[in-house]
């Protein structure tokens, strides 16, 4: 068996899989809105459709209770690993519709741009990955791997229902490891893997003062203000420049490795547009590159903090308590339990005597993730991306981590490795977003030479190299 | 005239009084609840028959909108000073009911103490200024001075109607001072005379660090969090012990007196209980009593303070915005404009760099109020205190601003001495609110004396020496 024929067939073929994505694209799936029920079960018809047509088995939708998920399966590959292709056919609202050039849910080409809501997030990378398989099973008769195809419904409204289908559906979902179509290059120029994703830890901290609210004429002058104390505890999580200032937490982070500075300096990344883009005020940790700072250290935010009196004018209180939702992003090798303790031993610490300092915890913690250089699926990337792009593809990794990505890891054991063709610049969630043209005609070739490649290691492999 | 055969015939009449209390007692005035509406009409139908029933002349409502204040006038005295009496027939709601022991509508006397709700707040010092413009009227036929008994009805709804009752009725309202029998005796055992209270400033505060709330994932670590900012420009208003840390502030205040010393440190203070009674945790400027501090030097205070998420579990934003409500209460002397532009000035020299700052106005600034100790209604007060203790009386402040006293200074330009004789122990806004037996006797003795007192001044004398 031949990736060749399989990518000539493809880019023989390329009107026809635009004219598929066209009919993907029409189709109005937008999941948060209730409005779009109709074009959900529209394009879950479609999908039903489309996977039957192509060959495979099994072909049902997964209900956990929300939008259900769509499946499919070729199985006809005993002893070569199992491999779950994900996607999503959900996609974003459209508003404001006024902004966009062409309308959202009329696909429309312009100077090799393919304007569609969801064409860059995520149907375009859906529809590679489905023609894939499809151009095997129709050239060859059958693919290199076993391939279990999930497309979910839910991923925009943040996946509510996935625990409960991967729960329901766990024996039907058994497999050795996960593509993702969602989840794109980092770059046009340079190929990238994604290898990992920091951590996270979360707390609520409630800082109390008094028994109760008092009166700012009564008291003021003479009392601890719980909006006070919490203000120098938060203070005294950073420094002057915005670097973490809890040594315990920061002795415990490991220093980068050459191949993490190399790999971190060889993508083009100009950190003055990604501060300015937003509007931000560029601060934190000196002595690293943002990119630095993003994806291989550390983080400590402050997410929500309140207390007092919060309404229209003034009422002249002297609040008795105060809170502040706190989470750490986690470096690679870092402790999610002890970095969540050292941060607490330093609020302790910082405040001040006779104030009460109490945490909620609000859902557990997670270590960041790393896949192995010699993961398989880090492997045959690099091999598949070499060959394509003529380039030593480039070790990259996320300041957060993908939920879908950590519900199958966590539930399932499984890693993923990330393979959507999206580019950033590609205006997702927002209007006019769309698809380079030319990513198609490279996804389609890199797709079949990653099933092939993939086919080149025994399932347990898979498995040995979870980091 | 002589207030002596005044205060015998009340002393005579001690029971009549008290009836006349119990009654106006048993009707439930509480303004904030529409469910006592009847309560609130037969209340005020009670003290219009009462006032016109004393001899006042022009007994009416006045009605700014809300609840209408009870007005009635005796103006028998041309040449003598004109006196607006102030009291409030509202009263607070009773709950919870389960914690009165005996019904709160329902006055009962227990150990020399009358318990019903507004027996302390103020229906017990209320009725002891009408009985003595009514005892003068019976005694004498003429008071000596001129009286305009004004009963408000939304004391405690924060007078919502009040400002438009004084714009309506601006030229019945003409006086020369006001006695208010609200605001009571600071100590059971020392006589004191309020002389002023501290002002105030607000500001609203506003830091913006970004465009847009961003992902604290793709972007922890590398800026500006705008609660970290809020939380460290927070943290530079005070100094560990909660000391004012804004010298351009302090500096505008003036050093206390060898007289404001002496005041203060008379009166009976038990600082440590003060702060646990509320639970609090003492903090403040060195060198101070805590009486001192809470009025005679300036305070801040952050009222409210919010920004990113605060809804149940957790969002992973860092906020691009964050607000503070913050209040400067005002040390005798201080100018407000002054004040919140020496805020502003430290606020801004505490943001870092690139930063934004904003500020919104929440309601104009308001001075310390002083009435000095030449001014008539302090001269005539210290009289009738010696007298009636025998001992000389302490000039006291409050930590903030009466609203009804502030509205009539700044609109009619009076003066106010309050003369309550409730005393801080009596429960008030709680269950079993309660009024000593025994000031009544000695507010029916101080009072009419106080008016005595006051007609040995000219009209003029109150204006001149306006603090």
């Amino acid at each position: 068996m031949s990736a060749e024929s399989v990518v000539d067939y493809l880019q023989r073929r390329h009107d026809d899989v635009m004219a598929r994505l066209d009919a993907f694209l029409r189709l109005p799936s937008v999941s948060t809105d209730p409005a779009y029920a109709q074009g959900m079960a529209d394009t879950r018809a479609f999908l039903l459709d489309w996977l039957k047509g192509i060959g495979l088995t099994d072909v049902q939708l997964l209900d956990g209770g929300g939008q259900p998920a769509v499946y499919g399966a070729w199985l006809g590959a005993p002893g070569a690993p199992t491999i779950i292709v994900y996607g999503h056919y959900d996609v974003q609202p459209p508003d404001p519709l006024a902004l966009w050039q062409s309308p959202p849910f009329e696909p429309t080409i312009r100077d090799g741009r393919l304007y569609a809501r969801g064409a860059s997030d995520v149907k375009g990378s859906t529809t590679i990955a489905i023609e894939t398989v499809a151009a095997f099973l129709a050239v060859e008769g059958r693919c290199p791997v076993n391939i279990k195809l999930f497309i979910e419904g839910e991923e925009e409204t943040g996946s509510p229902s996935l625990h409960e289908i991967v729960r329901r559906y766990g024996d039907l979902l058994k497999a050795d490891a996960m593509i993702s179509a969602d989840g794109g290059r980092a770059s046009p120029t340079v190929p990238t893997i994604n290898v990992g994703a920091r951590g996270l830890t979360k707390l609520e901290l409630v800082v109390r003062t008094a028994g109760k609210e008092l009166h700012s004429g009564r008291y003021g002058g003479s009392v601890r203000n719980a909006l006070h104390e919490l203000a120098a505890i938060v203070a005294s999580l950073h420094d002057a420049e915005g670097a973490i200032a809890v040594p315990a937490l920061m002795d415990a982070v490991r220093p980068l490795s050459e191949r993490d500075r190399r790999d971190t300096a060889a993508l083009p990344f100009d950190e003055a547009a990604f501060v300015a883009d937003v509007g931000g005020i560029a601060a934190g940790e000196p002595g690293y590159s943002i990119r630095e700072r993003l994806t291989l250290r550390p983080a400590i935010d402050v997410n929500g903090m309140w207390g007092g009196y919060t309404g229209t004018g003034s009422k002249t209180v002297i609040p008795d308590e105060a809170r502040a939702k706190i989470t750490i992003r986690l470096a690679p090798g870092q402790d999610p339990d002890q970095a969540g303790a050292a941060l607490k031993e330093h609020i302790l610490a910082a405040a001040r005597l006779g104030v009460k300092v109490g945490f909620e915890a609000i859902g557990g913690g997670s270590p960041a993730s790393t896949l192995a250089a010699e993961h398989p699926l880090v492997q045959a990337a690099t091999t598949v991306l070499r060959r394509t792009s003529g380039q030593e593809p480039v070790h990259v990794r996320l300041g957060a981590t993908v939920p879908i990505t950590a519900i199958f890891k966590e539930t399932m054991g499984l890693d993923t490795l990330m393979f959507g063709f999206n580019l950033p610049d590609e205006d997702v969630h927002a209007p006019n977003e769309f698809f380079h043209v030319p990513s198609v005609a490279l996804g389609l070739r890199a797709w079949p030479m990653l099933l092939q490649e993939l086919a080149r290691y025994a399932p347990a492999a898979f498995h040995q190299q979870a980091g």
